[in-house]
């Protein structure tokens, strides 16, 4: 039998571990050379493989460099937001097809979150319905948390780190004043509050801050929010909030619509404004104290600075795993992550495979009996479950210039 | 000769290294026990010393524990924003000398910016009228970078190596997809535009982002930005463009004032919204095209993760310089620093004294000659001044809990 390529893709939204994932598929897929011919990257995705654009990882990240990709954040091949056709009768799927069998692959890779899993399903799909044997493997990636049928997601633990140590740095820095202050500070996450949560870890004792943590799981209630921080004054100089960007009220209205029906730029159009500003203005006005919110914005999901080790380890062992089980005849699967115990009741975390169809249409939510004190806080459940995933330190190395050291495709 | 006492403050706003210069003056303080004989702080600054808020660090930061305040971003003393009277006349002067008295104070340090170094002037001016003994010393600190009579500050280098890291970050994230879009970061800055010249460190090639750089120091004019960014388009898919808070037009007017006119809020009180998110909205209205912003916030100044050895360790020198010049009878004086050069050319720093008065009421632009491109770029003989600056790494320590562990009052 002659050798067939690999291909990989990534896809969605870049996560700190993305390409910690795309290392551990391509260093796998190398390391089989009795059996894969070469190892090819689609750039930009399902969306810049149609336009014919790949790379082959020997030449683009020879020797060593190919190492850095576990500490480089975005997504090294490029990216899309490309939905395929739900109809498999679409000619874009022998077209796929057509050039999938150009360059000769056996085996296709995507990494990325539920919309991806979506592509590989259509994908495993329509292979099975012309009986092609290329192989067809999901692997997860979100900082969202929010796939089914796994335990948690590569890229949540580092965003969860990054987003505990920066809240915890900003608790220090609101400490500084002995003037009554309220922080919101906004996180991503729009339907899952998973990334919110992980604010919690950010308390140093019991009662520290953040005071209150808001998800968008449940109904978001202005009056009570305040009278929540009025009260909090009577212990607390500084307030510290943390809120989903996706907080929404009891008629599903997001908060951060609320301004938009007023706030408009000199052109006329709407001025677009996160929810944490909005509450800061609410806070000045109906409390008036100081207030500040603080949007913690893409390096949730860019920072190479907190990036967890367990979480960049995970990543590889997914990317790994996808490449044997596709070695292996899988196809149409994700990997998924178990969580099992070692014989001390610490944490460890196994592989292992599940169908595709069963999470691309699907979200997890924060599991409601882990959110508390009427919707404004986090159970120790949460923090028991969140905090191996934050464990161990990665150091990205310093170039000459003194800053961290990425590859990249000129 | 009986033992005096020594006394430090912090003012102003935080910097991830203000607690190093701390640090140097109390670690310095207690290798003299033959001379000084409790090294103090005053809690939240001159303010809360008017109180009665003070501390022992023997007894607050027992041990190693001292050593933590060198990764420990905030201001761990507290600080305040408070100015004292013109008038030397005034009561708060025998006061707060009174209160020296008391807790037999022979030298006193306040770590601050130029509204501290006011501090310095106006208490060293009033003990010299007095005939007080009290030695007064100021301690520069700001991430801003604008004291004037020093080479640069403590707190910049860190400031500027979070800023480069994280743009450098940002770039990767935004070049993930292959659509026309614009990234505006807006920097702190409002007057001086050193920490905004620093995203220029970002860069990994001649001609990388970010493409445009815009300071405080020249007047921003919208319609040239935007023909930048047209014409940018024609090489580039991803523009990202770092602008400092404090931009503003010919007239002296803010661009973060523009949108006030007409952004309200539902209760009638104007938005407060920054230039990034005015310059974003004014991008996807004019040029039709995908726009973001992002506000690197108060992680410039509070971020732990970033820390510039070089900084770090400046900022100590700069701490035990102090007392030592102190301890020979020095009053008045800040501790500057002066650029020199290593037999191989490479960058070595001395501490050097400068008169405070000439340093509290004064502000130090980036050079005009260092602008460049009609205002919108950076010329290379900045990246030379800032490079030294940012170099090192400094390994903060992680808890059990797997996140970044600071000293703090509780």
């Amino acid at each position: 039998m002659s050798k067939k390529n690999l291909l990989v893709g990534q896809s969605g939204g870049p996560t700190a571990v993305i390409n910690s994932s795309l290392y551990g598929v391509v260093s796998e897929g190398l390391s089989h050379p009795e059996t894969i011919g070469h190892v090819y990257g689609m750039v930009n995705g399902i969306e810049g493989f149609l336009n014919g654009t790949t790379l082959d990882f020997e030449k683009a990240l020879p020797g060593e460099k190919l190492s850095y990709l576990k500490h480089t954040p975005g997504a090294y091949l490029g990216s899309c937001r490309y939905k395929l056709p739900e109809s498999l009768e679409d000619p874009v799927y022998p077209l796929l097809f057509r050039k999938f069998e150009e360059m000769n692959i056996g085996w296709f890779f995507y990494i990325g979150g539920n919309d991806s899993m979506d592509t590989v399903s259509k994908l495993s799909r329509y292979a099975a319905s012309i009986g092609s044997d290329i192989r067809v493997i999901g692997e997860p990636k979100t900082i969202d948390n929010d796939l089914v049928h796994t335990d948690h997601t590569p890229g949540f633990g580092s965003a969860a780190k990054y987003v505990a140590s920066t809240v915890r740095e900003i608790i220090l820095d609101a400490n500084v004043y002995e003037k009554k202050s309220v922080t919101i500070v906004e996180i991503m996450g729009r339907h899952a509050g998973w990334l919110t949560a992980a604010s919690a870890l950010a308390r140093k004792y019991p009662g520290d801050n953040p005071l209150f943590i808001y998800l968008p799981e449940v109904a978001f209630d202005t009056k009570e929010f305040l009278s929540n921080v009025e009260k909090a004054f009577r212990k607390n100089c500084n307030v510290i909030v943390c809120v989903s960007e996706g907080i929404h009220d009891a008629k599903g209205t997001f908060i951060c619509e609320y301004d938009n029906s007023v706030g408009t730029d000199s052109f006329g159009h709407k001025m677009l404004a996160g929810c944490g500003k909005y509450l800061e203005n609410l806070v000045r006005t109906r409390l008036g104290v100081k207030a500040r919110s603080i949007e913690l914005n893409v390096s949730q999901r860019c920072s190479s600075s907190m990036l967890s080790a367990t979480d960049q380890q995970e990543a590889v062992a997914a990317g790994v795993f996808g490449v044997k089980a596709a070695l292996d005849g899988v196809t149409g699967m994700m990997v998924s992550f178990i969580r099992e115990q070692n014989p001390d009741g610490s944490y460890k975390m196994t592989c292992g495979l599940e169908d595709v169809n069963a999470i691309c249409n699907a979200e997890k939510p924060v599991p409601l009996e882990w959110i508390t004190d009427n919707g404004s806080n986090i159970s120790d459940d949460f923090l028991a479950y969140a905090a191996p995933l934050i464990q161990g330190r990665v150091d990205v190395p310093l170039g000459e210039d003194g800053l961290p050291v990425f590859v990249y495709r000129k």
